[in-house]
């Protein structure tokens, strides 16, 4: 059972961090403290230090030994789902493309984990909680983003390039994704459109990408420094350990910060209509966790294993992947739609989740 | 005497503030990461968020009611005696002027006690020296800044304004500034200048200049919770603690980050020139520390008050200062070359300062 010193908990760990969201909305909407450009300068600074730091900080500190594989399992499993069920909704309807199928597996899939996820399921299910996310955290940066990214850019591929022989075999030597998906990816190409397309430039635009974002070296750097830990007992220097949590203790508050100057520089809370709007809240949260709780009760999960897996289900959309959306100008505004009705719904949303599993 | 591990304790606590800065050096000197509005958005978020809300958790976690009235008083004979000695330098070389002397009060009196002062000194001494520091901090933001800013725009009037017949006495009552400080001020403008001036539209603008500053107000809302705190034992609501943790608990590394960006924007470390740099530093390293201690015996402080009322002293030179003499156009390549090498300097310095107050 919940008492109600528990919401009170989840509530005044929350609750700051719309403070602080608020507080970028109101000093740039009505005060209007920074220009675009220097909103941007903040927003920077948070992509490039906070968030990876942060990231850094999670996964690092995740054993890697002594990772639940019961919910790698059901995370694969609902990713895999969502992508089924969201191909057959788009071919039987016969409206919409990739790009929908794009869209909706970001909204049913990928939630904000880092940022909102850690404090308010920490509040609700304690350390155990932050154990089990930091393994969603990893997986979602360095198998799911880049999976992404990929789908991204074999869109915007699409799109632009002719039908040429294809280069597929060279190509799938060299990369990180599983050849499982490349060989699924293939498929559904050739049931949609039955052309073959150059896969190796792809790859090699992803990969450029990759490299160039701090987040995927400070997962990599991340696990790699976990591996050793938690083998060898190794600790990392004071000095490291102190640099890395001057900045990192910020991260939590500035990303809430640069989330709220989101929020404020858009015309709109709901920019995509009504429609779209229903759409992308019922696939947030409905469909996501109602595919999480099916591939959780499929591989098996219990208790708090099971309660955190379809909580964090529910979580608002995350940032990455509406940085994606807006670079490939893939609907951005539902996304963007998504995570700011998102937030605002999260609290009220996470807590009668929270009561319903409790029951 | 000092151990090893007390010495190794200092660095591990100084580095990180050093890697945070560097780190934002590079960023932008050599990665050119960020545009010059961009690092302002960054600059403006410390200004206007990091620096007051750091300000207000050290000065309302301050007891009120126990604060050192010998260190207060040593603070303010410090300051008397440097603006005594700098005029008379002035007046017996016949070189300079009020600018010189604002310049060299900053130099020798200022120094950087909330953001560099606070983490080395509590590694030096414990807690104990944050206790005595957030004092000193507390009259930094109430009084000394505020005769800064009175002092700039007091040099600024004087060359603007021609001589009318003076309207002070109207102002004296509006103003928080001490009636002792305007009347000392008012002495040195009959003997330096002989003219009478407006002192009610000076007092009007530094009042607006203070409203408007964020920093002002946090230490006002300090020093007010602090004596509900301390009187009644009354507690913040979790939720408002939280929120505003949320954000200070990266003040610090958002500060040193803003620092890196700053000391990268310049031209060079050294831009004022060698001749000026000595008198800098010797203003900072040399004739700061000895007033202080000065002051100290004087006033009779012993052991660590005696101890951090003097390294405090030794500190790089203050960062609102600077800003102050950018705006009003005193020598700002003074103050900035007394923030960069101070920085550099900082750490040997204050070992030096350590080791030498241990003997």
């Amino acid at each position: 059972m919940i008492s109600l010193a528990n919401v009170y908990h989840v509530v005044t760990t929350t609750v700051p961090l719309y403070v602080t969201m608020i507080l970028a909305y109101v000093s740039l909407k009505w005060f209007k403290i920074f220009t675009q450009e220097q909103c941007s300068g903040i927003n920077k600074f948070v992509a490039k230090f906070s968030i990876p730091l942060l990231s850094f900080q999670v996964i690092s500190s995740n054993n890697l030994y002594k990772m639940s594989l019961k919910l790698m399992y059901a995370d694969f499993i609902q990713k895999i789902l969502a992508f089924v069920l969201l191909t057959a909704i788009v071919k039987i309807s016969g409206k919409g493309g990739l790009k929908w199928i794009i869209t909706g597996f970001s909204l049913s899939t990928l939630p904000n984990t880092l940022i909102l996820g850690i404090p308010l399921l920490k509040a609700m299910y304690k350390d155990e909680a932050v154990v089990l996310l930091a393994q969603i955290v990893f997986l979602q940066s360095m198998i799911w983003y880049n999976l992404l990214l990929f789908l991204y850019e074999f869109d915007a591929a699409k799109n632009i390039l002719s039908a040429p022989p294809s280069q597929s075999t060279g190509g799938e030597s060299e990369t990180s994704t599983s050849e499982t998906e490349l060989k699924r990816e293939e498929d559904g190409e050739q049931v949609e459109t039955k052309r073959k397309m150059k896969i190796f430039p792809i790859l090699v635009t992803v990969g450029k990408k990759l490299i160039r974002n701090p987040n995927t070296f400070a997962s990599l750097i991340g696990i790699i420094w976990s591996s050793i830990h938690f083998r060898w007992g190794l600790h990392m220097p004071q000095v490291v350990n102190h640099s890395i949590e001057l900045l990192a203790n910020g991260g939590l508050g500035m990303a809430m910060f640069s989330l709220g100057l989101f929020m404020a520089s858009q015309s709109s809370i709901i920019a995509c209509g009504a429609r779209n709007t229903m759409v992308a809240i019922g696939l947030k949260v409905v469909v996501g966790p109602a595919l999480m709780a099916l591939a959780s009760i499929v591989i098996g999960l219990r208790n708090t294993l099971f309660k955190v897996a379809v909580v964090q289900a529910a979580l608002p959309q995350g940032i990455v992947p509406f940085v994606f959306a807006k670079e490939y100008n893939v609907h951005p505004s539902i996304l963007s739609t998504a995570i700011l009705l998102g937030m605002l719904i999260a609290l009220p949303v996470e807590l009668a989740f929270y009561f319903l599993l409790a029951l």
